[in-house]
């Protein structure tokens, strides 16, 4: 089978590495073209790059061409998949464009997400939000269109949420994230700022969590998302932790359930995307561990790849009904992951044909 | 004015450290006896102790010998007051025995901290709670007595909690900790466990905050401490910092109050302390920031030398009514600071002539 | 072919617990006992064992019970090969009675290190000091035997002097080193102790790479090793790195060379364990990078699966002739890796046949 | 007496607020103007400046007005003296404006360091080169003044040579340096760069310590300065500390001397800075610690008020004669203290007058 190929607007920054990264033993995939800053067009990526990854840039990905991020700017024929994870400043003229030109954007940034027509999806979680794109493309006379991921910090908690939804009802979320320093980009947080200290505050992190946790939740009808029925509230701090945001969380249920239920709901939930075993994802989304002291980003990071959502210390709570820690991989499940996941999603129910 | 002199039980330890230094300059205490493990007693202190505050050693304390924690093995006369801060294992005999030899233990260890007559008190907030003297040394027939300070994770909560439970009474209370190492003690925490990571367990802490609170901004009743009518769930997790517990914590309450409200009624408290203008008595025993990325633990922790608990970030909570973040200095006020202060409220009440 | 059955003595330990990750796929030999301390035996590994490493604990090992390090206490038969990384206050002893018993030790400690009739071997390096072997178990009249891996700060360095030494020779060695944690075991180095510091002594660590160094490039004759005719100088520091120690090194050589032939000789330096292909050999055991700012611990530590040693800053030194950096995983090739490379060259001698 | 009102040249950065904070309770100065770059200029300082100390801003200096750095825009008149922390991008051209429209400018910044004409002091070690500055006015034609103190790795090296230099003449010496991240100024060097991680690379740091070091010893002869007959060889590394930097120095010497007495002619030594008893001179310049495992950031950073250097480890060394360890603040002894001890030492010679 011939790779898609696709393309990475914004691919030096880090989640445009972690795109790069992701992507380069994808078997549906392969990165065709690579678009950033006019700083970065016209030089080659390993040049273009300071690339900030542990593993070693792929050594194909090298010698590419970036490209400004203009879809008119290029005689040749784009890849139709664009991953998106532009600066916040650009991103939303940008993805429009493309969009515009008939491109399917894959985006990780915030800008268009809250946006009525689109579908801001966790495969697991709300595949059928996809069919706002319907609304989208006729509203907007787009040949192209817009798909989002959500934020670093909501994904791990409403992976955690979305089976208690399901099963029991959700009536109130109290979140208290400790968010990693990739999570801020590069540069991104200066040593100084972090280094032996907690900072209580990211810029707009808390209102991302509380509108995106109840807009993934919500139901599909009549073309618009109803918002989820539930409160929720988030406390977010940045800790000195590299990759892997921590959550503390504690709710309460619409209806009656045991520690145990929630256990069991957590480890036998599988989706859509495990069904179809879409290459990315992970044979368990929710892996609950026993340890009275995990997980930890230290140590359960990485697992399933960094696409599972990982949940611990399930205990009750005198506030509200239950509580428990999560830990999801912020670039990962978080951003390029997340991404990279709704597109295999968005090919297997034929938007990429 | 000659000064009274007392003892460390434990002297070595991280707090003792702490007691060590914080008395070194204080107007009515002077150290003239340091207790400790029977590995260290017959040695001087500086040999005995590994020291690790960043401010060097006392010069007097130096040549000064340790002693085993044993009230009956002193031919001597030993101080009447006795701080301590001994390892849990050892700590509830210990302290009953010098109690029991009549001296005055002001301890900063969790052991006797819920007994039913034992105060564990913050001076700012339940001085009262020392009239449960009474009744200890009367049932257990003890010349001397046993006062507590609370865990390091409580402190910061209640100071926060107390002029809203005065003001408004108290509903609910929700608060996840990013705790210091040096909660720990020495050793403590080995690097390859917290290094760029975070550990979502402390053992027991969390049964402490929640009890501990309740006793704390309890009534004394009919010589009984009547726990206060609210509920506190917590979650406590180490994050690698040296010292300061930051807190994110929400609230409801009983009246209505507003944003406003509870600034007010943070910045204008003042108690007993304050009143008797107690030598480590904080001039504002709670410090509110303006800043929205404050308090951190890197620029507030020694705020009022390190005995003000500082509070940000104070907004709306959708799920409870009001949330913000804390800080206080895990060692000073949440430890040895603590219990000098609790001491220096005893001497003015006349427990110490 | 069936896999050869391997013991470790000191399992439960951070360099026990390589061993067991690095054999958990190795094609020639398999785990099949754990020995460790009292405290540990009875109990499963599971259990008995802190285990500290990212990836997760090998499936088999779980189960596996862990026994004493007493070749005598054992009615079974024990495997021949003995990999063994006990603390240093046993190793000696312990090492003896397994050799005295029969077994072949490979060991990590650095009790025997330095005894003349025990070879101190890198495979790349000195595989031919094996032949000390020979007149160890005459002299001792020991069936089995103890074969050394050199120190974990010793083999970065000698890694990179071996071909300096053979290709133009040594004169005088200069090497400040900056150390991992892990390479002081478990608990190991308090978070007080050096989050955010550097400590910049190391027990008996520079005596160590001295001796160590002199010894490993020493030459074999008449049965006895004669040290290598160059003066070595160590500087050991410990820094707040999890793995990977770097070291800054200037040398003087006895015959002249430019910079390009160091590059020269270090980018085609192999060795026995390449040309034999021995399963633990990286292919290119020195890697040599471009970038002025490499080698570093984040991104360069897992070269070659972190059995190479990366060089890099090659440049003039005014005071001795050349200067560079090197690093390498301590845990990896600087012990376990190390030891467990030594075992495949002696398999491929016919030691454990 | 009347303090004598300074300025500061590039304020808002992290030796400019080292500057104000060092001066808030100086003798003999007070801060009476502040400059920075023209994003800040126009603002005051509490807005301006992003203060990243852990004390508080000086009250004082919160409302002062932030002026852009050129002498001729100012109608009022300016301080004659100014201190100078600029960016090296502009610190050339703007220093020597200030200097011609007859400013006394005592730089940290590197741009004049070696100018043959500009003095390059620390008033311990060479307080005879301020001469050159006769020279300097003469040949420059300007009513004011340049004077630069070194880079903040060759501070400590130099405090630590300079008693060697005199009492046994200094021959060659190798210097490894472990640097704080303070030093990279703000925002610096980004947290996932250097967190767990060390970088073997700071640009141009070595060729300045290797210069400056033999300028700084050098002889003041026929109005120009002989560099030191003596050859200096620095690999500079970056660690994660957030101040302090710790040297692994080993040299020889040129007349023959003991352990004890390099150890004598350090606790001995006093200098001009001393003898006059200038404000900011540390009582005790250098400072040999006895413990094995000492000086390190944590502890010895703040000794003498962060101007002192601390030393110990002293042994003796395989390759040259003797090696030690030296520690010395990077933003106070390294910049701010470093330029402030060198103008009062100016005020004491009366070119302040």
């Amino acid at each position: 089978m011939k790779k898609l190929e696709v393309g990475i607007l914004g691919a030096t920054g880090m989640v445009g590495q972690r795109f790069v990264s992701l992507i380069e033993h994808h078997p549906w995939f392969e990165v065709a073209w690579l678009g950033a800053s006019e700083k970065s067009a016209g030089r080659n990526y390993a040049e273009a790059c300071n690339w900030r990854l542990r593993e070693p840039m792929p050594e194909k990905a090298r010698a590419m061409q970036v490209h400004e991020c203009d879809p008119g700017a290029h005689p040749g024929k784009l890849p139709q998949l664009m991953f998106a994870s532009l600066d916040s400043k650009v991103a939303g003229e940008v993805e429009k464009a493309f969009a515009r030109a008939g491109h399917v954007v894959v985006s990780n940034s915030g800008t268009h997400r809250m946006d009525e027509d689109v579908p801001l999806v966790i495969p697991e979680v709300n595949p059928d939000h996809l069919a706002l794109l319907r609304g989208q493309q006729r509203e907007r006379k787009w040949k192209g269109m817009i798909v989002t991921n959500p934020n670093c910090t909501t994904v791990g908690l409403v992976m955690s949420l979305a089976p208690l939804e399901r099963a029991f009802g959700l009536d109130k979320v109290m979140m208290t994230s400790m968010q990693a320093v990739s999570g801020a980009g590069y540069p991104g947080i200066p040593t100084l700022d972090i280094m032996g200290n907690v900072i209580p505050f990211i810029g707009g992190e808390e209102e991302k969590v509380e509108c995106e946790t109840c807009k993934l939740l919500g139901k599909l009808t009549e073309g618009r998302v109803q918002p989820g029925a539930f409160i929720v509230s988030a406390h977010c701090n940045r800790v000195p932790v590299e990759d892997g945001h921590t959550e503390s969380i504690s709710v309460s249920l619409k209806s009656k359930a045991s520690l145990l239920d929630l256990e069991r709901v957590w480890r036998t939930f599988r989706a859509l995307p495990q069904e179809r075993d879409l290459p990315s994802a992970p044979k368990h989304p929710i892996v609950v561990r026993e340890e009275r002291d995990r997980p930890q980003p230290k140590f359960d990071l990485m697992t399933e790849g960094g696409m599972a959502t990982v949940i611990g210390r399930v205990r009750a709570c005198p506030v509200l009904q239950f509580k428990y820690t999560a830990l999801s991989h912020n670039t990962i499940r978080g951003a390029a992951g997340a991404a990279l996941l709704n597109a295999e999603l968005m090919k297997s129910e034929g938007y990429l044909d």
